[in-house]
Order: structure tokens, then sequence, then C-alpha cells
């Protein structure tokens, strides 16, 4: 049996899972990020290291592994495969990471920005399968989206499409810590329902300091979280129209723990879509929520591995 | 030499190219629209016997043309190569003009959206050649776009990819003929601008009924025309931002009536983008006018004939 590694890199955790042919994770592990990337200069050795003993724990040598697919929460620039951006994770901006680690383990690396592996691992395993077109969309702390166009992950000329989160929605609108103004992660996502939550607390006297306190609210029915947060899911809808009057997607795939925590807001996202999309974009359009929950990254970093390493190994 | 022939249908004027291999448009004619198709059921006869007459007047014979590309102003259902909708030419609606042509002629016919199809054509002999990924963009009454992405035009799903036109710019806007509120392209379009300069006549006592007008007026420097046309070019660079975000194209190709009446507007949109897109994503994007004119409809007409054609032929 051949395998993959996928591995999913975060602010704080570490996920690797060992993937069989079948898209099945036969084995899995999390370590803390501190402790493996310590610096720009120690993160190579330090996640050569992890995967060596992940390997050896499991008693397999690493010729029996045949890529390793790593998903990581910044930008790649695919020509020379290097790092460009990684906010929450400095100790990797300008690192040519997979070079690097497939120097170092004599195994072929790729890495690519972890939403687009989300995305992959959904596409191939979980929800999407068969559409030539389909977006992933997550709202979470901000906003993620990976886009698979025509049967392939689509990342753009430099690796940085599928930025639907810093789509201007509201012109002139709140300051997003991007630059732009009226983001539409500045109107749905954790960080601007959290906002929301705290200026809403002091508003009308309610004890919120958090978007999970809000939705709770929300869900109790409080006649102020309500149309606060069917606001905030109105311009998610506006945002995913902008994306299908100009990708014509067969399915949108809506998930992410703001959406899980309120699902009601996938209605008030539906409705502004039928509203505001002529019929015959609206028709045949499907919007679902996504199947493998945290699989999704390491089952995608596994696909991804696999396909880019078909001319390697 | 092996032939195509390149076809753009448009409301009022049907343009016939021979295109030989070598992307020259060998000869080339323009017929009234009203005297070809001149119901649903009479389409497919009058285009037969106008393409007959169009090559017997070359002295070709049909067995010379290898495949026919026609471009419409709507848009097609791939699946059964119907027309499912085109606007200003209803004898069009759910016709399957290209299998009942390729059945009248016996030679291989395909539809495409026009717009796809002048983007088709700038990118394989005009602007934007050898990008992995470019987004064209013609203001002109209405507001068209084509997309190529992965070094193919993206039609999406169901074709109905590339409505930048139709993205909402302004939440609970403008009412858009198209049902939605807020559309781009009452923003920034012919349309658009045309509706400003009557307002603005009436508002400040000018004699301004159309766009036209408007724009001339900016360009002798009326203070009440400049910040109209400023605003409306400042959704469009919002729009254009928008696009970049979600598919970070190499390159967007601008073009069409009311950007070359007010070639200002491109510095407009530069500046939009300078300053709402992060550095990295504006870093490598170009923005360039488009190359071929009236001629890019009829090569893109002729490239995807030969494409769709491959296994045909």
């Amino acid at each position: 049996m051949a395998y993959r590694l996928g591995i999913d890199i975060g602010g704080t955790k570490i996920a690797i899972g060992l993937v069989d042919d079948d898209g099945e994770i036969v084995h899995q592990g999390k370590f803390a990020t501190g402790e493996t990337i310590r610096s720009y200069d120690e993160a190579v050795p330090g996640l050569g290291g992890l995967i060596r003993s992940f390997c050896e724990h499991l008693g397999l040598e690493a010729a029996q592994i045949r890529s390793i697919g790593i998903g990581i929460p910044g930008v790649i620039d695919y020509s020379v495969q290097t790092i460009t951006s990684c906010p929450n994770l400095s100790a990797l901006d300008n690192l040519a990471l997979g070079p690097c680690l497939t120097e170092e383990l004599k195994i072929p690396v790729w890495v690519e920005n972890d939403v687009n592996l989300i995305a992959l691992g959904e596409y191939h395993y979980g929800r999407g399968q068969g559409c030539s077109d389909a977006a992933y969309i997550f709202v979470g702390t901000g906003i993620g989206c990976g886009l698979i166009l025509n049967k392939d992950l689509y990342a753009g000329s430099n690796g940085t499409a599928g930025e639907f989160g810093h789509m201007t929605i509201v012109p002139d609108g709140l300051q997003c810590g991007c630059g732009n103004r009226g983001c539409l992660e500045m109107y749905c996502s954790g960080k601007a329902l959290t906002l929301k939550a705290q200026e809403a607390a002091v508003a009308h006297s309610r004890g919120w300091s958090s978007a999970y306190e809000l939705i709770q609210a929300g869900r109790e029915g409080d006649p102020v979280a309500l149309p606060i947060l069917e606001e905030s899911f109105r311009y998610l809808g506006m945002g995913i129209a902008n994306l299908v009057n100009l990708l014509n997607p067969a399915m949108v795939v809506l998930g992410g723990g703001i959406l899980t925590g309120w699902p009601a807001g996938l209605q008030t996202v539906q409705d502004v879509l039928r509203s505001s999309l002529r019929e015959i974009f609206w028709r045949h359009l499907q919007i679902e929520y996504p199947l493998l929950g945290e699989k999704a990254g390491l089952l995608g970093a596994a696909v991804y591995a696999r396909s880019k390493a078909a001319g390697w190994s």
C-alpha cells in the first residue's frame, strides 16, 4: 500500500495524517506548533524531526511515504515554492518550505494554502464530488475560500485566489486590517460579530463580549441579536451572489464555526441569492454544508501531494 | 489551407469572417440581423443561407470550411447546446442553434457567448497571450466580461460565468433591470452615465442627455461632470478589486466604448486597486487595453470552433 502524509500547520497545532490511496486516514497525530516551529531557522529541522518521529512511531520507513502535502495559513509563490505571507505564523515567512523539506527528508513535499487544501479534500472525498466547479466558503474568525474550477484546485496566477473575505461589500465601509474598507470579513465573520456584540452590549445593556454570546442570544430569540445576525448573513449572501455571478459554480459549500453556530444564516443567504440572482443563475445552484470537518485539510493535503508528485515519484 | 468561419451575431448586424489557421481574417462581411433572423423558425435556414452565399461569393465550397464558431449576445446551456437566454435577439431563445446549423450545413457549428469569444480572441492573438489567467472587461452600454482561467475560456457550470456587471457594488442601491439592486452596471456603464447625465442636466442646468455628452463635458473640465465620472470609475475599480481578490488573474484587460471615451477612468481604476488590494495582490497585476477591436470576436469564434471541433473533423 502506498501512503502519503497530509499535514495541516495552524497557529497553535500541527495535525499529521497518514493517508492511504483510498483516502482513509490510517493514523493521525496532533502536536504543538510552538514546540516544532520555534523560528525561521528551526522550522525545517523541527518539521523534519516531527515527521521522522511520527513515521518511526508507526514503524514506517521514510521510503514508504510517497509524498507529503502541507497546508499553511498563508500564501505561496509557486514559481519559487516559497511562502510569501503567513500572518499568524511569521516564522514561515519567505521560507521555501517545500523544497527545503524535500531536501531534508528525500521525499517530495508540496505546500499549499490550508483553505485550498480543505476545499480539495472536500471535493475529492466529501461535498461537491463530480461538480466541475464549486466554491468552498468557511465563516470562522475570518472567512476562508477555496475554489475548484474545471475539476481542479484554482489558486490563481500567484497563488492568492479565493480572497473572498476581502471583497468590498460596503463602499467606504468599515476599516479592515488588510488596509481596505468595507471588506465582507468586517461584516460577517467571528471577528465582525464580536465587534457587533460589544457595540450592542453597550447600546442595549447586554452582557455580550463575543460572537458566541451574540449567537447564543440570537438562538434564545433576543430582539437585539436577531437583526444583527440577519444583517450580517445578508452581507454574506451578497458576497456569495457576487461570486456566483462571476463564476457560476454548480455548488457553493458553506461551513465554518460561525455558520455552524447560527445555521439560520444559511436561510438568509439563500433568500438573498434567490432575490438577487436571475432565475437562470439560481436554478441549478446548490448550497450545501461540508461533510468532512477537520479531516478535509489532511485529506486535501494528501490529494495535493499525490497530484503534484505524479511526475516525481 | 484550412479555414474556419467566425461569426458574431449582434442585435443589428451579423459579422462573418473567413479565418485561416494563422489567425488572419482573409475575408469579412457584414449583414443586417433583421433580414437574416426574422423569427425562431427562420433563424436556422436564414443563417444557413447567409453562410452558403458568403462562401459561394468567395468561390469556396462548404467542405473547405472545417468548422464554424458563432458568438451570440446570450447564454448557452452546453449540455443541450441550446440558447437559454438572448435578451436582445429573442428569436434565438431556446434554439439549439449549433446542432441545427450543423445538421443544415454538414459542418460542425459551435455557439458561445459573444463576450467570451472576444476574450478568447484577444487572449490568442491580442492582449494577454501567455498569461495563465486573465479577465477581459468591456464597459459599453452595459458591462461585458470574459474569463480565461488556466489558459482556457472559463464559462462556468451552466455557461453563465462572467456576469461581472451584475455584481452588487452598493448594497440596497439602484434598481437594475436584472431584478437585483446596486449592480455595478447601474454605476459604471453607458446606461448608468446616461442616467447620471440626465439627472445632472436637471440639477445643474446642463444640456446633457447622454453618456457621450457627459464624457465630452468631462473632457472639457466641467466641474459637475468630473466628480460624476470619477465616482463612476471608482465603483468599477472596486468591482475589479473584488474580481482580483477572488481570481488573482495576471492581467485585467479593460476596454469598451465608455473607457475609450474617458481614458482617465483607467487611472481611477488603478488608484482604487492600489489602495484596496494588499501589496502582494497588486504587485504582479497588469491592467491593459485590448488590442484587436472588432476583430477579436471573429477571431475568438474561429479559435473556439477549432478547439471544439478538434475531436470532430
